[in-house]
C-alpha cells in the first residue's frame, strides 16, 4: 500500500513526530511523508505518533491508496530531498 | 478526478499561492489542498501557480487519483478547517 502522510504539529512536538515518521516513511517535502508501508507497519506507526501528538493541537492525515498503480505524482519547481529536513 | 497538493513555497509567494489554489480546490492543513478537479481545470490550475513561483526555490508536489474510491483518507487529531488558513 502507498500512504501520503501531511501533519500540522505543534513545534515542541514536530521533531519527534519527524524522527518517528522517517522510521517508516520518506520526508519529501515540508509537512509531508510518503511510501509504501504494509497495513500493520502504519497500525504500529500511527499508534507511535498518538504517544506524541496532542491531539487537541495537532494534526495529521493519512491518504492510503492500496494500489500505488491509481496515484500520479508530479512535481513542480524542486524536489525537496531529506537532507533539507535538517536545513 | 481527486487531487492532493502540497505545496513548499516561499514566504514571499506562499499567499498568492493559496490565493490562486482556494479557486480550484480546498485548503484542507498547512501546505495542502485537496479536491476533485477536472484534468482541464487541474492543467489550468498548475500554469498559473508556475506564473506565481519561482521554480529554483518552491516546490510544490501533484498527487493525481483518477477514482476517488482509490484513496482512503483518516484524520488523526485536529481537523483543520479553511478559517485556519488566516489564523
Amino acid at each position: 500500500m502507498f500512504v501520503i502522510i501531511t501533519y500540522d504539529i505543534g513545534h515542541k512536538r514536530v521533531g519527534k513526530v519527524c524522527k518517528k515518521m522517517r522510521e517508516y516513511l520518506d520526508w519529501t517535502q515540508n509537512s509531508v511523508f510518503e511510501g509504501e508501508i504494509t497495513v500493520g507497519a502504519l497500525t504500529k506507526c500511527i499508534r507511535e505518533l498518538h504517544e506524541i501528538m496532542n491531539n487537541e493541537e495537532d494534526s495529521l492525515y493519512v491518504y492510503q491508496i492500496n494500489n500505488p498503480k491509481h496515484i500520479k505524482k508530479t512535481i513542480h519547481g524542486q524536489e525537496k530531498c531529506p537532507i533539507d529536513l535538517f536545513l
